[in-house]
């Protein structure tokens, strides 16, 4: 990658894209960082970040390592570090080498203690503690892989959340998602000719939501799946226009007729969907 | 939950912990703020928030519904959004509640103007794209979710890491969690009287790691396991603490012998164990 690619400045238009570095430095995951970083970053369509992402970074060794990728690959510089001495030294160091560094929960932890009026504990990663949250999340992860693909349907009275889709919807990834964020989510598919679990129509709860998608779009992760398997597309029903018409009719006729809502994941990531869904279940509470 | 308990500039140690609202409002999924809020949080062990987290905020009627919970509980705001008109509006309510607001990408956007000298997209939730790197993270799970617990051990050329560890050293959850970051994780359970497969040992690529915790730790998490399924757990060699200490010494034997490194687990999380997993991966490259 060129030199100029990442000098400050540039403004003009650049094809391809011009990069530059990131260097995300955590005393934790980095997982907050990350998605800060993505966040931002996204709103800069002609720049590619180049993400050093150094993680759990608590002493000063760890902390030089880090930063010594700095004088090869200068750039923007965020980070979160608890320590005052390491931050202290990190500061410094990214001001002799005159990259800019931001402390990204800075601004937070500023408001908290004005609102809070308390003294805090110091103590680098504390939100990983192991408590009931931990667990409850660990444990949404294993329900999600038993309950995946129809599994289990019987036990359809302790999800949070049941996705029902025809096949390529999503419903496997969405469903480790939440289970990740603490939901317990069955997820069943739709498969032409097989009725669901009769149980299904005789929940209490409304916590039953639909996956759907455009034909287009299903069909195009379809077409591909069946590649990556080298299968032959031809004439094969699972990629036959008219027949996922006809599957996603059914979908939403069951739904109209059980009151159940849907959600069209066509130009939705996982995240997004997981959301929606999120929203709808503290909606329905 | 009494109204005093969330009064601003209350500094004394509350017993049980004080709470306080915190509204969380995005324009995107709620992540980036749910993880930095958490993080600043967990900074004061005598407060517990109260979590209100309202993804997906587009429009003023959206905006609206997220800010009528402001005035029953009041308390901290922390948001992100990209739309300009939306954000004043979302501030100037904020004044009139005399809540404090904050946007947390602001100062992390201000940096990246600053040093790219560009013009912003300005579209709300833009790192969601559905592009190869989206799609790479779906992989990842699909990936976790084929091999976990030692299916297709044929496979292990294919996998950016192979994680072994003995039962209950949370190799599913591991998997699962670095799935999503796009790495493909295969998991491979040790069990006594059982070989590992021959092929782990003859990998090109140094991309075993070996998951280990304390006697105590596995002891206590196998006893929650079978009390779960409501089994006898006296005289089970499955929580005879020598039977555990000879399979952690196998590990170390095995690890010594091949230079496989070992990650404690028993006061990591996931996601650090996950972080360090990560470090060890960059590092080797």
């Amino acid at each position: 990658m060129a030199l100029r690619n990442w000098i400050p400045g540039r403004s003009k238009r650049v094809e391809p894209k011009a990069f530059f570095h990131l260097h995300l430095i955590s005393d934790s995951t980095g997982e907050t960082l990350t998605t800060a970083a993505r966040a931002a970053a996204a709103q800069y369509p002609n720049w590619q970040a180049v993400e050093h992402v150094t993680p759990l970074v608590r002493n000063e060794e760890q902390l030089d390592e880090a930063l010594a990728g700095l004088d090869d690959q200068p750039g923007l510089v965020l980070y979160t570090m608890i320590d005052e001495a390491l931050e202290t030294r990190l500061v410094e160091r990214c001001k002799s080498l005159a990259v800019p560094a931001l402390n990204l929960l800075a601004p937070v932890i500023g408001m908290f203690d004005a609102f809070l009026g308390d003294t805090r504990t110091g103590t680098s990663g504390a939100q990983h503690v192991l408590d009931e949250t931990y667990f409850s999340r660990l444990d949404g992860i294993r329900y999600a892989m038993a309950h995946d693909d129809g599994n289990l349907p019987d036990d359809l009275d302790s999800a949070d959340v049941i996705l029902i889709g025809i096949s390529r919807t999503s419903k496997t990834p969405t469903s480790i998602y939440l289970g990740q964020r603490g939901v317990r989510c069955v997820n069943i598919p739709m498969v032409p000719g097989m009725e669901l679990p009769e149980q299904i129509t005789r929940l209490k709860k409304a916590k039953v939501v639909a996956l759907v998608a455009s034909v287009e779009r299903i069909l195009q992760v379809r077409e591909n799946r069946l590649r990556a398997y080298d299968r032959d597309t031809e004439g094969d029903i699972y990629v036959d226009r008219a027949s996922i018409q006809e599957e996603l009719a059914w979908t939403r006729r069951l739904c109209q007729s059980n009151g159940w809502p849907m959600i069209d994941v066509s130009r939705r990531s996982v995240e997004e969907t997981s959301a929606a869904i999120l929203s709808l279940l503290s909606a329905n509470k």
